[in-house]
């Protein structure tokens, strides 16, 4: 318990967190490829500063909002890993003349626009459906690739940098097998690309990267960067997949206890939905959960395993926790029960700051 | 389309909005009773104000905080139908100083640490829990609810106001006939309750109410106040609940179109998970949606009806629309597209503002 806190908290372990950084910069350097954290789940200054310190020089974020906002923290060369917004074209002129912007195409119409529209130069990937079917082109649309390809290349405003993917189907894995035959898939993919397209553009460059295949595959043939995001944290959902551990889940909400109903083997807490979203995960038993609880410990706090123990439901301000007859007993109106995140990207967003187990409060994006 | 807008924006209708309070008003005046309304649905004092005008002096707050906000925009008159959280102390006698501060208890521990710690007088209900198992008491727990009737009567810092409830199982709906047979559930319950205490109590008050209830329902027997929230927007929930109709939906959020897949039926918008929330509904054809699409019209917008047209899915910043080859042709890049919410509280809290349809822009709590 941390007595300061009177509100849902969302609590930041310093440590574990800088270890998952640490980590992948690890593999990253093992592997020789560049290291681009999608910045995205974290959303702040003080947790990007983290990154830098071990060393992270390119990063990804998902809107030119949040490339504006890192590249006021000093950030110079940045990815935003979305289709281009071109209703936004003043703002990325803006931020391209400060910092190296490096956009996504897929499409033949926001080309033009932004050849017509670009004033600074961009660096331009060509987006691939790397089999989650969200964004990007697949093999089936070679001649637009080709098309795009050859106008990227042609035009003073852009500079073609290679190809980039995101195997989110990898969030639908509950074991390492499914996780890394998502990888295998985009590896290959990406490998027929680039056997395509390599001779006219020998600097071609593959990008990819999502935190359970990152976090589990040891090997990157063919890719030149990595771009996992929700690693910095973690969260239930990642453990579910198999990307981590729940040691290794770096933050936690500090819920108050409001009520309690043995009778239901439940206890209410303040935190519902507009503290962490209403993302959702199943067990392997059909239960579908919103969080799991941890017990605080003297210095941080240790998961309590999936069991009887669960957030069975959230409204807006209410979180109902399911729990045993002992729990119930010995948890009093008051205080303080720590919620691990189904979705830790989802929660911050929602939170817009995050406090260190010392007490620090570091404040993220706002818009 | 509106020019001015580049990036994910929600819209509120302004007259429909008015039309949806003037009704509840209207409603509430034709039984006799009290609104209430829940004001966290749209959190802003610029809709407050609508109220306000539609002669609503009395409202319903989801925290402190929220009561904190809107006692700051003059409302003078705000019950918290929340469990207490007693960490909030402090700030529950800095509002009581100011407001008539209603409160809802529902434990011995939490009264016992209010009568200890209140500095300034507060009315107080007693929660029961009306059928949706959240949180307050059943008639179970009647010898409990005795005692807190007793305790809160003799305290000098509470004065005794009634029973709460809300009939969250109302939401469960998807016909007006199961909406009545919650309303009719709750109406007993209180009527038992009203039943026993009457006579102590000459003076208490019967607080209930939930949209598709206070949506559906024509009469209010024994009922003294109703506490409505989500209708001043309505959803694509209510609407299949049978709360509303689509026509009746006061918001809609602005998308710009970045993508499209006709190979899939698929457009992709600029609008995810940060902007609408995960909030999902089922259709009666078990597909799952996050989302209804709409028209511009002239002067606002025209729902489209809920066929092969919707949101089939959201990540963190992207919206995936199924819909037909006729729509994705007359589709461009850069269009604006609008959608309308599965569930317009957590929409508007994850938006902090909304713009009406002549440009002003209405700003949110923020914390």
């Amino acid at each position: 318990m941390i007595p300061e806190i009177k509100l849902p908290t969302l609590l930041v372990d310093e440590q574990k967190c800088r270890q998952n950084i640490a980590q992948m910069v690890q593999k990253a350097t093992d592997n020789q490829v560049i290291i681009r954290p999608h910045f995205k789940t974290h959303q702040a200054h003080g947790i990007g500063r983290w990154f830098r310190e071990a060393g992270v020089e390119h990063i990804t974020t998902s809107s030119f909002r949040m490339a504006s906002y890192f590249a006021a923290d000093g950030w110079k060369d940045i990815t935003v890993a979305f289709p281009v917004n071109i209703l936004e074209v003043e703002r990325i002129n803006t931020l391209a003349r400060k910092v190296q912007l490096n956009i996504c195409l897929e499409n033949l119409s926001t080309l033009a626009f932004l050849e017509e529209n670009l004033s600074t130069k961009v660096g331009v990937f060509v987006e691939i459906n790397a089999g989650n079917n969200r964004s990007g082109l697949h093999l089936d649309h070679l001649p637009l690739i080709h098309q795009l390809v050859e106008r990227i290349t042609q035009s003073k405003k852009m500079q073609f940098l290679g190809f980039l993917g995101h195997a989110g189907q990898s969030y639908q894995a509950r074991s390492h097998e499914t996780i890394l035959k998502a990888h295998q898939y985009s590896l290959q993919l990406m490998s027929q690309l680039r056997s395509k397209f390599q001779e006219k553009h020998p600097d071609l460059m593959i990008s990819l990267g999502d935190t359970p295949t990152c976090s589990i595959a040891d090997q990157f043939p063919g890719v030149d960067e990595i771009r996992p995001g929700n690693f910095v944290y973690y969260d239930v959902t990642q453990s579910y997949i198999g990307s981590c551990s729940t040691e290794q889940i770096a933050v936690a909400m500090a819920c108050p206890v409001v009520a309690k109903y043995p009778e239901r083997n439940e206890i209410i807490v303040y935190g519902g939905g507009v503290h962490f979203s209403k993302d959702r995960v199943q067990r392997r038993d059909g239960t579908t959960i919103f969080g799991l609880l941890a017990d605080w410990t003297e210095k941080a706090w240790s998961v309590i395993p999936d069991s009887d123990t669960y957030v069975s439901g959230l409204s807006q301000e209410h979180g109902k926790i399911h729990t045993t007859q002992e729990r119930i007993a010995a948890t009093k109106i008051g205080d303080l029960l720590l919620i691990v995140p189904v979705h830790s990207c989802m929660t911050a967003d929602l939170m817009k700051s995050v406090r260190t187990l010392d007490g620090q409060i570091i404040e993220m994006m706002r818009y």
